[in-house]
């Protein structure tokens, strides 16, 4: 049997409903808070994706990439973000600050493992032409009112800046071209805890009482009031880590105008790999029975959209990762059960079968998602199809039911059924006439 | 400036609400009549793409082919056909008949003609098995609604079946060997004219008063009334024709309960040039002021599951081509005039801006798409932005306004302002507090 190509997968009805409501939720939210809609091809030019500060050479490995018939490089995009900044260095026309949210695939060709897929959705929001802070709090509280409407209830929302990370740098006299490495070390303390990261920022090239040092630093982690007061007086005279632990004071403040200032945690050992960020970055993750989970993650990067060859123009935002939190929901039990149409018309005798059509075109009419068999085949049959398709109710139509213009409507669940005429049976499966 | 790569493209906030407003309608009227979403990769495996009967060896160059970092050779979908055939293939589990409907990008390598790209939405609509005609005509009408719904009234649905054209076939003894060539050479009586078909038809072999009897045949054009009681007549003792004609006067029988029966138009000259068709096929096309665009096309192709390896499964579906509805409800002026937001809070003050956040916020609670100042720029910057943002209502914020508990609001298009307390505005611009 063919499969679909190694990393991909198919949404079947009862997935691709569970997708769609997050979609669905997430573009509602984006919509609310101003967000527009763009969109943009799977393919991008080599040229895009390889840009340095963006993907950069080194993403050919990760990525996608292959000829077309012209013998023109393309791959398929790797993020949002990066043809979110084309898009803006090519438009400069398009009024600033510009809220645009982006719901699509992205593929990387990592090597799948459990939960991960080369093929995935993304759902981001983004604020591009302001460099104010309010734009952080405004990617947070579009994110966390998204997963509040999902029903997410315990989740945290780390938030770091990597203009703190510079200042400790800095602080420590770490010599510059070891920043990437060291960088790269510290995203690690979450998942593999301090000793495995003390090993990490050795190997990165920082050692003995530095690499002490910077791992007690970065361990700080806490709500803002304990941690930023703290911070400020440690790394006092170091502009970088001054000017970027202010920024996240005003990113709380805001917060408790959304009333999400609860949620943060200031974590100073958050790096976020992307080497384009400039200032605040942040991470939203939930806590589940089996695991913390990752679920969104985003920051600001100011410079990016000019590495595209557009003007300098600040820019910051968020993505949630659509099917981590599809698989966190299905685990934690918080999608509800779906049903594919509301109503089946079963089709008692094939001599009634264009007045059941019409039946079925009324119930469609009057707003509920109906079907009608298809086949021909027995009842019997007809009513085992309409339970294995989750319908919750069954509709009978035969040449009896017609003449007393009632018909035996079936509630499958409570295996229950009564006679009513037409319209009672729209109006109490909840039809609208819209 | 780098561009997206030739043949896609972008589509900015305007232009993808409008094909985002084309998606919503259908997804709305495919639910109503009992179709359940589907979604699968955008990569395929070339095993699957170059199937015979499906994409064939030859698809290789029309579409974008190439080897993954595995070595796989892979490409991208064409259509969605041939995914869902491959699902069904490997999931004999789905309950039949099994309606689901996709939406998502296409990519054929084609040379970029004007309106057509290289990548393009496909919303499509199959029912897998039942091969009873209440299928083809179900196909139709969710079509046909779906067109209402986005506000067409003048649409053809040109009916044909390929049992029919076989019947004709072996009507004027023409040798099975040319029958792929002579089809295809068909196809183009609706763009080319009579003179241009006779031609091609010669040139695929068949000559002479044959040519011109094959010519006179497919050109019979016309009501189902007039046409099929006709050809019935002619073509008697052809019994694969018959099968055919008898099979279309079945759909148009159910096209009568639909109430779309009126728009069906008999077209022997269609063919639609996929290989897999074995019975009904049928095109929906409006005329506009310039031309007859075709916007859905279909048929039923009841050996293609088989070919991918499943059972024996017969199956019929139809495809709405996303962007050519777009391009014509443009052209046509069907688009009502999008607004991003539907109001800006504008700040009137700095030392409010977080008043104004709380403002704006209870905007969003009380149900509307609100978005306010995050630059910090002067109200008349601000108001510029609001205009260019195609936002109607602007709110103000300032600090008489909140001591008095009213906010000026003005109405950008009519250039008029009022001043009314925060529950009110939220009631007048429609918020439902949902």
């Amino acid at each position: 049997m063919i499969q679909p190509p190694k990393g991909t997968r198919d949404f079947l009805p009862e997935e691709m409903a569970k997708k769609q409501h997050v979609l669905d939720i997430a573009r509602k939210v984006f919509e609310r808070f101003g967000f527009e809609p763009l969109d943009t091809p799977a393919i991008e030019s080599w040229e895009l994706l390889s840009k340095k500060g963006g993907g950069g050479e080194d993403i050919k490995k990760e990525i996608y990439y292959f000829r077309d018939k012209g013998d023109r490089e393309i791959g398929l995009r790797f993020d949002l973000t990066a043809p979110l900044a084309r898009v803006m260095a090519a438009n400069p026309q398009i009024p600033k600050p510009f809220k645009r949210y982006q719901m699509g695939p992205a593929w990387r060709y990592d090597n799948p493992q459990a939960g991960r897929f080369r093929e995935f959705w993304q759902a981001d929001a983004d604020i591009v032409g302001s460099d104010k802070m309010d734009c952080e709090a405004e990617c947070l509280a579009v994110a966390a009112t998204t997963l509040e409407a999902l029903g997410f209830k315990d989740f945290a929302i780390r938030l770091n800046n990597r203009k703190i990370l510079n200042g400790i740098i800095e602080f420590l006299k770490i010599p510059k071209e070891k920043v990437t490495d060291v960088f790269r070390s510290l995203d690690k303390l979450e998942k593999t805890g301090p000793a495995e990261t003390l090993k990490e920022i050795e190997r990165a090239g920082v050692r003995g009482k530095k690499a002490k040092d910077l791992l007690e630093m970065i361990k700080a982690r806490g709500s803002p009031e304990t941690i930023l007061k703290r911070e400020k007086k440690r790394l006092e005279g170091y502009s970088s880590a001054k000017e970027g632990l202010e920024e996240l004071e005003q990113i709380v403040s805001k917060c408790k105008v959304y009333g999400i200032a609860r949620k943060v945690i200031i974590d100073l050992s958050l790096v976020r790999g992307l080497e384009y960020y400039t200032g605040p970055v942040f991470e939203i993750s939930v806590r589940t029975k089996k695991e913390i989970g990752s679920i969104a993650g985003g920051g600001r990067y100011d410079n990016l959209i000019e590495t595209y060859g557009g003007r300098w123009t600040p820019a910051v935002g968020i993505s949630l990762g659509v099917e981590r939190i599809c698989e966190i929901m299905e685990a934690e039990g918080m999608f509800r059960p779906s049903v594919s149409s509301q109503v089946f018309v079963a089709v008692a005798d094939e001599k009634v079968r264009e007045n059941a059509l019409g039946i079925t075109q009324m119930l469609r009419i009057g707003g509920l998602n109906a079907q009608m068999d298809l086949t021909g085949r027995s009842l019997k049959k007809q009513l085992e199809y309409a339970d294995k398709s989750r319908i919750p109710f069954v509709l009978f139509v035969g040449d009896q039911e017609l003449r007393k213009g009632k018909f035996t409507l079936k509630d499958m669940a409570k295996k229950k059924q009564g006679e009513f005429p037409l319209e009672k049976i729209i109006r109490v499966l909840g039809g609208s006439g819209k």
